[in-house]
């Protein structure tokens, strides 16, 4: 395999390039089918340290990032927040540096304040240090790895032996629920966009963005618009890409003729601060359920980057329903894909 | 090793066959040989993935079983209940799944419910999947490989070449403690009845069952019967084994001649439901001491799944004594023995 | 390499020979050039379990130690006092035997009260096992392996190629802060004044003992003795080394012309019993400053056992100051050390 990666750290979507986006796709292909074999366990990185600096509690995630750094014969360290350091005064940067000096190489935050892995990578650029820092989630902001393996989910379904970013042009990806909040829409919005897809979100107004422009994030001179309860009018173009991005208030404008429905997770939370009436009402409203499925491409596919609320954001039997639900493939694919993220990190670390 | 092992999943010993069990006391003899040497270390699971889904909190029974999967070269995934996504709503089958997405190839699953491994299996088994899954402990119902450590500890001390099930043929074991809410004792009950032996069980009478087939299992049409506080009469007969199962209110009788003395560990909230008065009470009526072991058979030898209550299950000395404690070797046991249910179940995957 | 090692347990460096201190230098230097490979591991302990049992919850030493081990290719088994059967009455001494039974070879162990690792080593010596206990901090008594890094940070930088001991004589070596409280203190006055250093202990009254002998070591008869405000006389001088101990109740004599300061954490806790005005107050007096370094050596190196209070016991810009801050290389050595002392142990290991 002949790929050039030149990225130290993962942290942001933002600035993905195509290439860079086929790259990851291609390398996560060649770990899948090692992960088929019967010894699913390669020697690539054997010897070297994968910290997992996770101060926000987190099973999945940081078992998925485990198993694909074990797979790749890593070492691993894994900081517990609850017995941590941390309430003993320390900074977040000193923990950092500490497991740095205890000779890390590779890094794996996740934080609920947006921007500590990047001022985590920052200070270790500024050290002149090549340990690499991937962005697991920070806060409402990004979460890389989410949005790739979303990608290498509908890729791969498309082209099993050479997923593509190019494949997904002109496809419609409706992406559902709670938009504002949400880390994984704002990644997945990167990619998608990125792709030449058709990008629809949908959601209540208290769970959609005001501007745009404010919600991708503030760097990025994105013009920004809304559209009304029904409407809907191109959001962005910017850069190389043809963006192509449209925001509802309901869900059947976004749901209409979309090849892939992407469901986010609705934090409960967001009721007690009254953005929600009640899951019920939610689900009325924005479920995706298999009646209203009819107004997709008859092929859709729904994901859920998990752990869904059964009966919130999905009717449970369209869950479980392995003609449409991608549920099960997105967690597989997140090995995969977290092994190639770690691969291509620690490729590029020889050449530091 | 010339074996055949055709069991997916080991949820309970209700259905043990003694085939089955000897295969067990063969391979987990096999194992202990691995474990006396310098290198404890065998590549038989390199690159499986065995994951621990203990809901219910423990250490004991988790480290023995990551030991017994580290010692196989299988990559270990630990499920932490404190941080884990069901406190975000997911169902317990849907943290399954997610595990067996990510791709686990051994479940070892530990509720505070009965019921929650077999509903697993039963879900896996559904999907067409072929991840085994193992009873860790299921509420008060079983605890299929204590059970089974606690056989290849007795039969390794009767013949430590070829321990089998056969050898407790007319052995009188004494199970003494809480029976009524032990899952301990109810898989050890299968097992030693299945071996020929003779089993008496011995609690004051709140802690022992009322109607036996109600305590063993619903669908095991057991006859039913409870001696008085100084009798003992045949409770069950059934299958190809002959069954020996006596209960008392009172410890003489169950210590009489009793070849070995299985204790059970008190929970102290048993007291706060005011099921025992005191411990010392508790102690003073059925706690075994170096007094009462004068009842035994004089090569008597006493055993505890642990963690044991010094002082209130067994007096201090006595634990301490190696001349008659077992306690230690369950310990070791376990490893070797769960070794062997992981192996044993490996190898059935690759039938599958 | 040829050493020779005969201790099994490393619980304390009170009775450390010097000719124990410079196997330690000599056998962590060969690590760290290990560590200096892009393949940081070496199959020294394979197959062999390493515990940690931490009863006292702590983020960076177990992530050191647990690094040491897995470089050491050791298997490692970690006791979580959270979820642990210490809240089911075990006794420490049966959480411990229960780690051995399942075959540990080696026993790291932290815990509140002073006494707990030679109470277990103990223990483990009268049931005649091999098992290798190593004191991870125990109460306000002694942290050997954060002493032996320290150390080994010391003499690394005098000299990369064969750090030794002897190099530290009559350098002039300056410990400030909470002396009276601290396990790092202990255990560094042991190792500096064996290497025939000047220890200067610099702290305010309250955090400073009174009397050495008391604070020492009950058993050890060292003459005691305190000084003045301003005033330093020799407190010990003792066995075949000469050592020559200084206090002091402020920080400028303890920092005159010193080559080394070493600080210690501060707990916080000190001031709501009242031993402490205020962490300003604190820094004022012997908070290290770049000003204050003007009274040391030229070359004088700052250390710190971490984590550290930014702005209390240092100043943040001398903390990051790669001139005189020696705390990230502290890190970076106790992973060296921490695999050097778990060879050693383990070397003595095979001669039982």
């Amino acid at each position: 395999m002949a790929i050039s990666w030149t990225r130290r750290h993962i942290l942001s979507l933002a600035d993905f390039t195509p290439a860079e986006y086929n790259v990851v796709l291609q390398t996560a292909n060649s770990f899948r089918e090692v992960l088929s074999r019967r010894t699913k366990k390669v020697p690539t990185l054997q010897g070297q340290v994968v910290t997992n600096l996770f101060f926000e509690p987190s099973t999945r995630t940081r078992s998925s990032f485990e198993l694909a750094a074990k797979r790749l014969s890593a070492d691993i360290l894994n900081f517990a927040p609850g017995s941590s350091s941390l309430t003993k005064g320390e900074t977040i940067l000193d923990t950092a540096k500490t497991y740095l000096a205890m000779g890390t190489d590779m890094m794996v935050i996740r934080h609920r304040e947006a921007g500590v892995p990047q001022a985590i990578a920052a200070e270790m650029d500024r050290m002149g240090v090549s340990v690499g820092v991937l962005n697991a989630g920070d806060g409402q902001h990004e979460h890389p790895s989410q949005a790739l393996l979303d990608l290498f989910t509908i890729t791969t379904l498309l082209d099993q032996e050479h997923p593509r970013l190019e494949q997904l042009q002109d496809k419609k990806i409706a992406i559902v629920g709670d938009i504002l909040h949400s880390r994984v829409a704002r990644s997945n919005i990167w990619s998608l966009t990125a792709s030449g897809a058709e990008v629809h979100l949908a959601a209540p107004p208290t769970l959609l963005p005001k501007l745009f422009a404010d919600f991708v994030t503030p760097s990025a001179a994105i013009p920004s618009a809304i559209s009304g309860p029904m409407g809907s009018e191109p959001v962005a173009e910017a850069q190389t890409l043809t963006r192509r991005l449209f925001l509802h208030w309901a869900l059947e404008p976004a749901l209409e003729n979309a090849d892939f429905v992407m469901t986010l997770r609705l934090q409960k939370e967001r009721m007690t601060h009254h953005l929600l009436p009640s899951l019920r009402e939610y689900h009325q409203q924005f479920g995706i359920t298999r009646d209203r499925l009819k107004y997709c491409h008859p092929d859709v596919k729904v994901l859920h980057p998990g752990p869904v609320n059964r009966g919130v954001e999905i009717s449970s039997d369209l869950m479980d329903d392995p003609r449409f639900s991608l549920i099960s493939q997105q967690v597989t694919s997140g090995v995969a894909v977290r092994m190639a993220l770690l691969y291509l990190m620690g490729s590029r670390t020889e050449q530091a």
